[in-house]
């Protein structure tokens, strides 16, 4: 099962064996062995429960310490008070890594949890055992079947995150099944009394199933060596860094979140300006950026063609394009005369934005008949197509069908575009329109199309990555 | 029928009679005919139709000429040359509104269309005629059953809307009809060639069912004019001005919108500094600012107390907050002591951000037992909850339930609370979880409570809600 990079934290991420201390024999399927068998995780399980004798069919030991065979991963699911004696007992078992999922540490502020944690890591230390957490999801790698939340895709995939927040980093994983996108490992990573951020992303540099890293940080506790790893990384990935705290009111809430100092503004800006860092403010920002540096080819420049229906659309769109750092200039007059030829409502814009026609059958066949042309115009860089729907007419009964057949008409006709293309893909709150929504995004995104959720999602993420690029050619 | 506000478009609003002229003889149920009738517009309906002797049991006449009781409107719902004989036969009959649905004139930029504009407006004016486009949509107007489209709810409200788009129109209502928001009138007016922007706000400036004004501009015909009757209407209640085409991208694809000049950036610019006028750059934020004017309360400050699920989210909240011109100050010592005793975990956030636990149960239960305590908290102005749905959890079958038992807490609370209150709801984007924020959210609207499909977008329209009361509070 293990992969060969030679990292120590490879062993981490493919463990051959792992212990569940505190395995539940109440609805074991919902708790840690059943997620790791749902998802497919190959090694052995060693359930630890001096209660029980056997859990889920696999046999069941009072401690660590009981188990006859080697134990690699030991995953602490106990209240914070018996951690100590467990790390104790992974420690006379030789454990290599221990997550400790058990909150009631650092975070809560009192002496005495403080205390308990300089103890777990101090015996951690001692033993070589490598700890992550405490207070902390964990890590989820579909690749070797570790997980922590039953609802995760089995599918491998090619991002990277590294969270310290373990609800964020849920969410970033269910966002991105939204559109189609899977992990290679994502780590939810806690107090980080031990492994901390720039252990992972020493890692994931060099991890080649990794193409793009995104981290949630609230503090850091030694600023030149995450600046180092996040260096390291720039050489070869583009890395996005959603860094909460970074105004007063954040800086207060990080303190009662994870008693974590968020750092001062301008270093934090210099550090984004002076890294070609992607920095994000929220984590749908942080899918969208994803999303485009995995499925979009690299834009050459940031001129966009606007495409879709709707004139007022359009206007409003160019708008929020160059107020998000993009342009949508004027097509090249050959462009504009090509399209004439295709858009046969006169005074429907072939200036650009393009105004597409006749509901979203003219939107479908424009895709078919038109898009090549704007691809070939030598004025723009990129196409973003916006498909509004529902909000320009009401929930028509061949809402769903029209808007399915746009989609894979465009989906047909995408391989042939040498531009890199983004959808904006949006309805009213019709819940007909929204289901209508949900399966042309389905069909969009595993053709490879990024889709967002507006013309302003979709502008913003894409003005980042083309600054990452122009970031890259000037510096790299 | 008639209201009685003496200004002259109130006929216009409330005619006793319409004439329908091109009605549809396939599908009438379809057409101007058919949306009308279910609209329940009260008053005479006069189908014109050279082809045809009745559609949908209505006497048919071959023009408004052979129409022998009074005609007030007329809908030209026919090809743009053949208009001017219309507006002939409209003068002839003494019909005092004419809505010309017909494009095909000025902004499709050929001299003989802008000719036949021309022509059609000396008609007009001659006969006294006033005239509603051409190339719109008309009025939509549920007090008198006026509409033009068979989708608009019959619900009457507070909310107008001038719109140079129709497409807009159309959007904006049912972004509104989504969170349970109705209209007194919606004017789509196209081309603008007699009646314009001036005339219909100087009648909502006075109109008493209107509360709140929504514009959508891509250019104006007249400034000093269009500037008196914005400063009219706000002397009475706010205005909301998308005004598209102020980039130079934008105003490249006004010009082939609308032919509409865009104006320079800093006249407007200007324009809304000095006048009070709440800007907007989308659709979504017009809808989400009418909402947060319908229904909060006004807001004594722009300090924010942020409640709701998830430490990191907090953090990130009160950044979003920030960044939107707004401020999470810490809660006064004795509110943060009232909270401890009601959040029995230790560690979640008590300072603001407030962190409800143990899932959509504990948020539930925080509404009843700590709301009041944030209510009372003298260092925060607005309450800010956001409500994430499986973004933290995955689809869990009892999501919907859950979610809706929260919505119902927070509807049965909120009559007590004293400050104003906005929930930021969201979900990832499975169905079912999509399918229970649609129906929390018609119970929160439905109560009364704005409700944002995030907290950005929550923050950018409460810190312009603010903006605008903190304006009037020191001009007005």
């Amino acid at each position: 099962m293990a992969e060969t990079s030679g990292h120590f934290l490879d062993r981490m991420f493919h463990p051959d064996s792992i212990a569940i201390v505190g395995a539940s024999t109440t609805f074991p399927e919902a708790g840690w062995i059943g997620q790791l068998k749902g998802a497919g995780y190959k090694g052995k399980i060693f359930p630890i429960n001096p209660k029980a004798t056997e859990i889920m069919g696999l046999k069941t030991y009072p401690s660590v310490r009981d188990v006859p065979e080697p134990v690699e991963y030991a995953i602490f699911n106990i209240p914070a008070r018996f951690t100590p004696q467990a790390m104790e007992d992974c420690a006379a078992r030789g454990v290599k890594f221990v997550h400790v999922y058990s909150a009631g540490f650092s975070e809560i502020g009192t002496p005495e949890a403080k205390q308990m944690e300089v103890q777990l890591a101090e015996i951690a230390k001692r033993a070589g055992i490598r700890m992550l957490g405490p207070n902390c999801m964990g890590i989820y790698c579909p690749e070797s079947g570790l997980t922590f939340n039953a609802d995760f895709s089995k599918e491998k995939g090619h991002v990277a995150f590294v969270s310290q927040s373990g609800a964020e980093s849920m969410r970033l994983v269910f966002l991105a099944q939204d559109v189609n996108i899977a992990f290679s490992k994502v780590i939810s990573y806690g107090n980080a009394v031990d492994l901390d951020a720039p252990d992972f992303l020493e890692y994931l540099a060099d991890d080649d199933n990794t193409k793009v890293i995104a981290c949630y940080i609230e503090g850091i506790h030694n600023g030149p060596r995450f600046l180092a790893a996040i260096k390291r990384c720039l050489l070869k990935k583009p890395v996005i860094v959603l860094k909460a705290g970074l105004t007063e009111s954040g800086a207060g809430a990080a303190v009662s979140h994870t008693a974590s100092l968020a750092g001062s503004k301008s270093i934090w800006e210099a550090f984004f300006r002076q890294t070609g860092v992607v920095p994000a403010f929220t984590m749908d920002e942080v899918a969208d950026i994803v999303q485009g540096f995995l499925r979009m080819k690299v834009p050459k420049g940031r001129r966009v063609a606007v495409v879709g229906r709707g004139g007022g659309i359009g206007v409003i769109a160019a708008d929020i394009c160059e107020r998000a750092g993009l342009k949508v200039p004027p097509f090249a007059q050959s462009t504009r005369q090509k399209l004439t030829s295709v858009i046969p409502e006169a005074g429907a814009g072939v200036r650009n934005p393009v105004e597409t026609t006749r509901g979203m059958g003219g939107a479908a066949d424009f895709y078919q008949r038109g898009l090549s042309i704007v691809d070939e115009d030598p004025e723009t860089d990129i196409i973003l197509v916006h498909m509004a729907i529902d909000v320009y007419g009401g929930h028509t009964p061949n809402l769903a069908s029209s808007t399915e057949a746009a989609a894979l008409s465009l989906c047909a006709k995408v391989e042939s575009i040498k531009k890199p293309i983004a959808v904006a893909l949006f309805s009213g709150g019709h819940p007909d329109t929204i289901l209508a929504i949900v399966t042309a995004r389905d069909k969009l995104t595993k053709a490879g199309i990024p889709v967002y959720s507006g013309v302003e999602s979709a502008s913003r993420a894409i003005n980042k990555i083309v600054n990452y690029y122009e970031y890259s050619r000037r510096y790299q």
